[in-house]
């Protein structure tokens, strides 16, 4: 049988959803402590990989097994075992042929940004930027990534033959104060995708960049990977959305 | 010439405001900075200790060195060679009768608990509880410290023969959402005086004990600590206030 785990992370700590041999990630953290209530060796699929440093606040993945008489007794019993960083915040039963990475039709990720005073409480959670941003100027370049477009040059992504087109359907900035928070839902992200794509857009807000670089480098022939990456930590991967 | 710090600091990894030798505290971290960037040995001077693990929003400092030209250009370079969880939010020249300690009228702190699901983001942050809390109990029992009062009992300082007489001048208690604050403003707070107060107040407000407990412990002949501590990652100083 195949169950369905919804979680949330605080990345800081760990290298990534998936890491290296040796190094402790999110997805060996979280198969240890199932495989050790469970008794037998667990494997989980995501729906995607998160970056060192990425957070979650709805990551999901699947794994398969027996019938589990008390899901919420195992859910609880997760949560003990695991770090205070890891949650487990849903654990349900779903049809066998759902999967993680396969059934999911949009992801929403959602950037931190502060314009105030670095803070110790925040640092490795949202991204501190001294520099004043254009709020105007970061809205109108933000909607040129709408839409269905080859994404080649926001990548890293080293399978060249490997289809880059993605759909953008929303991007929406949200002020609180000194904070803004860039959300956006698309069809799927590939490596450094957000980030990439944060990165330019803040260039652009800081005045550095002119929104026709984004222009420049959607739906190109020639691949020329831009040279912007916002840093991990203001990251959070929001949803995945199923069907 | 003296000059006085504000300070705010997430305490989550140090041995406190002041260690033993060899550990890191908070007070040796500022040390070390100010001393390389002054080029000779600083002691700084704090209001009081913080324990291991609690934070501060506005800690108070003070130090003895010649004349500083640009104080604005100091405050900079202390904050780009502290760690990101240590910041120094002001820094201003003060009389030569300050002092950090002796001068200060009152003190505030805030102590932050949340009755919300654990989440992975703050649980170095504020203290959560799954046991419901009965918010009218916990506003009528904190009552009960204000005023003048012998807080031998609410305290672990060792000096028998001293002053165990504290007044706390308010206590107030706000809610949002699933997030209660307690904050209390007194003219001086002994070790451990605050988290024992939270710690028997919590108890009260989860219904383990009586109100009549504080009463019994206040004012008394005859010393009995209470066994009621609250955890140090929810308490927070807020505030030193001077004339």
């Amino acid at each position: 049988m195949r169950y369905k785990l919804v979680i949330s992370y605080r990345g800081t700590t760990y290298y990534g959803w998936q890491a290296q041999v040796e190094q402790q990630s999110i997805q060996t953290t979280i198969e240890q402590v199932l495989s050790t209530i469970l008794n037998t060796p667990i494997k989980i699929y995501a729906s995607g990989r998160t970056d060192a440093g990425v957070h979650a606040y709805g990551q999901v993945a699947h794994f398969d097994f027996g019938s589990i008489a008390d899901l919420a007794k195992l859910q609880y019993g997760l949560n003990s075992l695991l770090p205070a960083d890891i949650r487990i915040d849903q654990l349900t039963k779903v049809d066998d042929d759902f999967h993680a990475r396969f059934s999911a039709v949009a992801k929403c990720y959602i950037y931190k940004i502060n314009t105030g005073r670095p803070n110790p409480f925040t640092y490795q959670d949202e991204l501190f930027t001294l520099v004043p941003l254009d709020l105007k100027v970061l809205k109108d370049a933000a909607k040129l990534f709408l839409g269905t477009h080859n994404f080649q040059d926001f990548t890293a992504k080293e399978e060249d033959n490997d289809n880059f087109v993605r759909r953008i359907d929303d991007i929406s900035i949200i002020t609180d104060g000194e904070r803004i928070t860039i959300k956006v839902r698309g069809s799927g992200f590939m490596r450094y995708q957000m980030r990439m794509m944060i990165g330019t857009l803040l260039e652009i807000a800081k005045g550095k960049l002119s929104s026709e670089f984004i222009k420049q480098h959607l739906d190109q022939n020639d691949r020329h990977v831009v040279a912007y990456k916002a840093p991990s930590h203001g990251l959070y991967l929001q949803e995945v959305i199923y069907e």
